[in-house]
């Protein structure tokens, strides 16, 4: 169905685990076309992925807010890859240069949830500052400051802190199998499962569980608030859709903070404002900001 | 002794609690003289400080690098503030706007830490992405990501986050006013002090102390990689001289690490390597940011 004759458009890939989500916009939030795609091999999936732009293209730019981990230093040779994930066959994909090269465009690359955390700055709940946390099967956590994507050495993996447990809370070892009891072995979906064997929407409203789920992620929130000073703390993913988990983080965040930091008047935690979309906008913003880049 | 020809100068403000250091120089780290005066009413110390650069200007624009809390939003009418902070008379000090209108040239302003963060990361211990950790009679820390400052609603206070306590670990309260048993008010200088009636230095190798505070401070850096996964920490401060401190927690950190974080092969602890000068070289470089931006 090549039969666009319309100016160019951005591509934009959402690249996940299990699906891919692949769209073309006139900018990050006028989608012209989308489609999903499972995640199967990298040779596969990418060959889809090229016809699938190819029939909807010509690209300005492509943007990837791809699994991880991944290599976002530009100067490495390895940047655009997946590095060294657990997913059969993935390691090492350099899914930003095979389809450059293939669709013959600038490609912006960054992590899902750096690219969530964008498109959630800047067009949904808002901030030039902002941390996207999802709580699901794990903890994804990306971080824009001064209206970029953080990124150093790596990418954040604030999943994986330390959160405080209590005196009489030491008996659970945690899920996590690089670090055991780290937020995302006392929080995530399977944590909590393996814990109490049942998801926290189906435990009942006074079961301790709340208590502690709610705890840990208020400890994440403070850590986040008071590292990076962020703005807005969006909180999503599917243990977030237990009744009351929202609003019990939020007061117990900031009750961790005691009035303290600065600029806490101004810092809020949120629900997700693009719903499902936040990962596939931020992919296009990531591809409006590499076409802009090429261009500079 | 106004008797400079020479063409105007950097100047440069380290603005602590008990003294500001001020230095004029023709790049963040070429400086031709410096100064040190005792903080004492804003009113005075401004003064005073506005002499002494007349004396040793004009200047191309100041940096001030500043004790806080501060206001570093450049939308608020508030920017370039001191605010709340508890030491007297200093609370809601317009110190950018004094000084520049006094001495007639564009301001950078910045919190100490960060400051002395992107000095650290631009002249010393390097990375394109650094933390900056003092532990003294606080536990202050500035971070730089992507070449910037962190800023966002406010500004760092990694100090206040929470650190997690072993089971056999909750006898002695904390010595925060605000949190208790925060960062800063377990492994802060008076801290120690107050928890086992001696500086850390002072008590000897074999005492628990040592083994409690490379632990919590090993938790600060692993919780500062995995959040903005910067490539450098520059551990500083009175506590940090304390012999084997630094190494033990190096180590500690890497453990807690466990191999997962990704780009950890890029990531060091490190002491810090411009010494007492990364707080004035970095209030330079705030003036040198300043200069260009004023000219962009």
């Amino acid at each position: 169905m090549a039969s666009r004759d319309a100016a160019p458009l951005l591509g934009g890939i959402e690249a996940g685990g299990t699906k891919f989500v692949l769209a073309v916009g006139l900018s990050p939030r006028e989608i012209v076309s989308r489609t999903v795609i499972p995640t199967t091999t990298p040779e596969h999936t990418l060959a889809e992925v090229t016809r699938w732009f190819a029939d909807h293209g010509p690209l300005l730019s492509l943007g990837i807010a791809s699994f991880g981990p991944v290599e976002l230093d530009r100067a490495s040779p390895r940047w655009g890859h997946i590095t060294d994930t657990p997913k059969p066959g993935w390691a090492l994909t350099d899914i930003a240069g095979q389809l450059g090269r293939a669709l013959a465009c600038p490609v912006g690359f960054d992590t899902d949830v750096n690219g969530a955390a964008l498109a959630e700055a800047t067009y949904g709940a808002g901030g030039s500052s902002l941390a996207y946390i999802t709580v699901g099967t794990g903890i994804g956590v990306g971080i824009v400051t001064g209206r970029q994507t953080v990124h150093g050495a790596g990418h954040p993996e604030m999943g994986h802190i330390f959160p405080r447990r209590d005196r009489d809370d030491f008996d659970f070892p945690g899920h996590c199998p690089f670090h055991g009891d780290c937020m995302e072995g006392l929080a995530s979906g399977p944590a909590i499962l393996a814990r109490w064997g049942a998801t926290l929407s189906d435990l009942p409203p006074g079961h301790p569980a709340h208590t502690y789920v709610a705890g840990y992620l208020a400890q994440l929130c403070h850590t986040a608030f008071a590292t990076v000073a962020v703005e807005t703390i969006v909180l999503g993913g599917g243990v977030m859709q237990t009744p009351g988990l929202l609003d019990a983080v939020r007061e117990r965040t900031f009750a961790l903070g005691a009035e303290y930091l600065p600029g806490r008047s101004r810092q809020q935690i949120v629900a997700p404002k693009l719903g499902q979309d936040s990962g596939i906008s931020g992919a296009l913003q990531l591809a409006a900001r590499a076409f802009e880049g090429a261009n500079d």
